[in-house]
């Protein structure tokens, strides 16, 4: 009869090990996002796929904070942050240091998600606000456009679903090179 | 340059339209859920991903509800939904009606989402409360359980980040099937 496992029976890495393993060549940059919560959900999902880093700009809620450690349950330690004040400035910083930039968001030149083909070099995903999704001018800076096909009635999915299902399809498809 | 697409130019269904599409042949079971939060987003999802039904189970919040409304963003009207107090009982009426039942959690017999075979036949897929999971008694009926490989730190990710990343692994299989 399957068993559930206990956290200690799952291997998780302690924070210390954490922020010397290798991570994913992947960063996200959270543009303007209005909720502490997603934020947080976010954090913990960025600490589940090894990210290098997040981007908190503009006013997305950042630690310490306490509505951020509620729901990132701890990996507001572990996962490496950096506020910045213009989503533009750290997309600007990103590609002078090489990274290529995909925004998640419906354009009219979006690529569906199963279809996008991920570049070699480190990539920056970024996703945008809940109501207003990623600024024009941010937009203008990306490399790539992603969205994820949907068949309901609803504009979007909830940003931290976005990113969760998006940061999945990259680590899938990278399965074989991450050591477990 | 990319330009951002308004909910018009989506080609999204109305909620009657909805109504009457085929659906995945696909639920969810939500078993005693906490959080309205994750409820509400979590019907965007299965809106998004174009689901039969919803067994909002125990605790779990169910419409009408502020909070699910809210996050929900009218899901809430378009996916079909029902309670059940033990979700045993729904689980139980599920494999009567021919359901394979699949337990999204961490067990000694879990199998990796990417690894993961989905059946041919009509599937319900199990997601457990914020902090204890799937109840152990609810696991003990499930024919299979799948888990999302992670390399962090935590547990666990977020309930409604694991139902969206799982429904979207489940439905990108499927792509080629489902009328646009």
């Amino acid at each position: 009869m399957p068993r559930k496992l206990h956290i200690t029976e799952l291997g998780r890495m302690d924070q210390e090990s954490f922020r010397k393993s290798d991570k994913q060549p992947l960063v996200l940059v959270l543009d303007q996002l209005r909720s502490a919560y997603n934020t947080g959900s976010i954090f913990r999902t960025a600490d589940a796929f090894r990210l290098e880093k997040l981007f908190l700009c503009g006013f997305t809620p950042a630690p310490p904070h306490k509505e951020i450690s509620k729901t990132a349950l701890g990996a507001d330690q572990s996962v490496k942050w950096e506020h910045c004040e213009h989503t533009t400035d750290a997309i600007r910083q990103l590609k002078e240091q090489g990274y290529y930039i995909v925004a998640a968001e419906h354009t009219s030149a979006s690529i569906p998600l199963q279809s996008f083909a991920w570049p070699e070099q480190p990539t920056a995903l970024v996703v945008g606000n809940e109501v207003f999704g990623i600024q024009q001018e941010v937009i203008e800076l990306c490399d790539a456009c992603v969205e994820i096909p949907q068949f309901g009635t609803k504009h979007s999915l909830n940003v931290a679903v976005s990113a969760g299902i998006i940061l999945w399809e990259y680590t899938r498809r990278r399965l074989p090179e991450i050591a477990v």
